[in-house]
């Protein structure tokens, strides 16, 4: 059975993309450290090694045991808010993890390394939609890791493993941490609303964002992994092209959910984007038929899944 | 007495900016590890800390005791080439030593952060001239570093403290070490005429350079520290505008040398740029009399200081 290695198995994005590998037949290990993963997220018939990505001895323990097709990169700390708190904790989870995960692969004689990077490496930008080759200008700590990790895939690429980064723009939907309240726009919105019947925004609600159903992005991380050819390194934005401002968001998710709740705004966060919308061309040029799941119905099959 | 920390104070080019910011009536702290720096490159008056630039506890130490003006963050492993055999201490050393160093500066309420950056972080571009707004695609570990340390600093700046990166292309001049042969064109290429009697040159003739007198980078840092104010973030190239090529410069330093010695050419290094020269027009905006020392002049000085 081929085996694949994803990072933060226990983790929002990372236990649907391995739930997914597994049903296709591969054996998925996993590395979760569980500091924001849930043990419990972890997928029926995965390994799992608990520890931090950046740990040689853990990932050389793995290298003598196992020959991997390809990693998966899709733990971290993911939080731009949480990164200003301890910045070299960031640097630590982040993108030490990504070079010893680069090493490991090398090492291993790995095909394939495929990086869940992000939309928050371009910064602030101008209203306009954004393309992969806009200038990168991070505004937090986290999203500085996250550009620096890019930049190493680049140049692993050149030493001869198969690299991308996938820029993940607003991921949500099931699975996602109801109680982590620093991360995931939709999530946090949702969670206020049931618990506290009430939404209290964090900066304008004229910012706006791309938001991508989480099942996408699993189908994209599976696209990747079996029909790919990395003949060069590339990052490819991961995101539908449609622009939703917050005040949409919070009138679509006050649509549905069982009573209307109240909204107030406060102060943003530092290094938070205004706005942000990604042109996907580029990955819909090689994922031909591929179609996005509408908002609507994406906040449905989230909704529904939160029992309320 | 105004304090300043300049980091690397045992090397090339903290030890030159540290005697003139000592020679200036500054007190000079300066941080080294001593792992490439020498320590009888050492400015008298200079107090010393032998560590680690991303030692917390050393800088807290350091925290207690004093109140600094700026820190000069000029320390750090400088080789592209040394970059590749160990990614994750090249990341410590360069990029954990700048969060460390920013984090302390802001806790000791240092009014300016001047940090030496690199023409590295362009990666490999195009014949033609480099503005600071061209895109950045690092081809080394070690250039990875410098341009995700540059982001921290862009970040720190919104946080409060003044920073500014400045990006040197090749420096050279008396002080280099002659030892290292794996970082500095110049004194590399004058290390091994002296004493092998012939120049071993890794990668092809037509690669060309802008090469930067070490007086010149100590009355830029200089300029900064005194003069500058920090309104905004900066990257700012250091550098003549002048393009030289290798080979151009192998027959100036076998003009001005006592005999002439034979030159062969082997493959080049990895992450190696292959040309790259730099507009200096918004350097020379801020410092508007400013002029540089031709390649003529300092290869002369540079080869007197050698004593051959």
């Amino acid at each position: 059975m081929n085996k694949i290695l994803v990072t933060g198995g226990a983790g929002f994005i990372g236990s649907k993309v391995a739930a997914n590998l597994i049903e296709e037949g591969y054996e998925v290990h996993t590395i979760d450290n569980l500091s924001t993963g849930q043990e419990n997220n972890l997928p029926n018939g995965i390994k799992f090694y608990k520890g931090d990505c950046s740990d040689e001895k853990l990932t050389n323990k793995l290298l003598k045991k196992n020959q991997f097709d390809s990693v998966l990169h899709i733990a971290g700390q993911s939080s731009g808010e949480i990164s200003f708190e301890d910045p070299e904790k960031d640097l630590r989870d982040n993108v030490l993890s990504t070079l010893n995960l680069l090493k490991f692969a090398k090492e291993n004689g790995c095909h394939k390394f495929i990086y869940a990077s992000t939309m928050s490496v371009y910064g602030n930008v101008k209203n306009k939609i954004i393309n992969e080759f806009d200038e990168t200008k991070p505004l937090s700590m986290y999203a500085v890791g996250k550009l620096a990790s890019e930049n190493y895939l680049r140049i692993y690429h050149s030493l001869g493993i198969q690299t991308v980064s996938l820029r993940l723009f607003n991921v949500y939907g099931p699975g996602q941490n109801m109680q982590n309240l620093k991360q995931g726009m939709i999530s946090i919105y949702l969670s206020q609303a049931i618990n506290d019947n009430r939404i209290e925004v964090k900066g304008s609600p004229d910012r706006f964002r791309d938001f991508v159903y989480i099942d996408d992005v699993v189908d994209i991380f599976n696209f990747f992994n079996n029909q790919y050819k990395f003949d060069n390194y590339e990052n490819l934005n991961v995101c539908t092209g449609i622009k939703t401002k917050v005040s949409h968001l919070l009138k679509t998710i006050n649509s549905k959910i069982k009573s209307e709740v109240p909204i107030s705004y406060i102060d943003g966060t530092p290094g938070d984007q205004f706005g942000i919308y990604g042109d996907n061309s580029k990955l819909l040029h090689l994922m031909k038929d591929f179609s996005f799941t509408t908002l609507d119905k994406g906040l449905d099959s989230f909704i529904k899944s939160l029992n309320i």
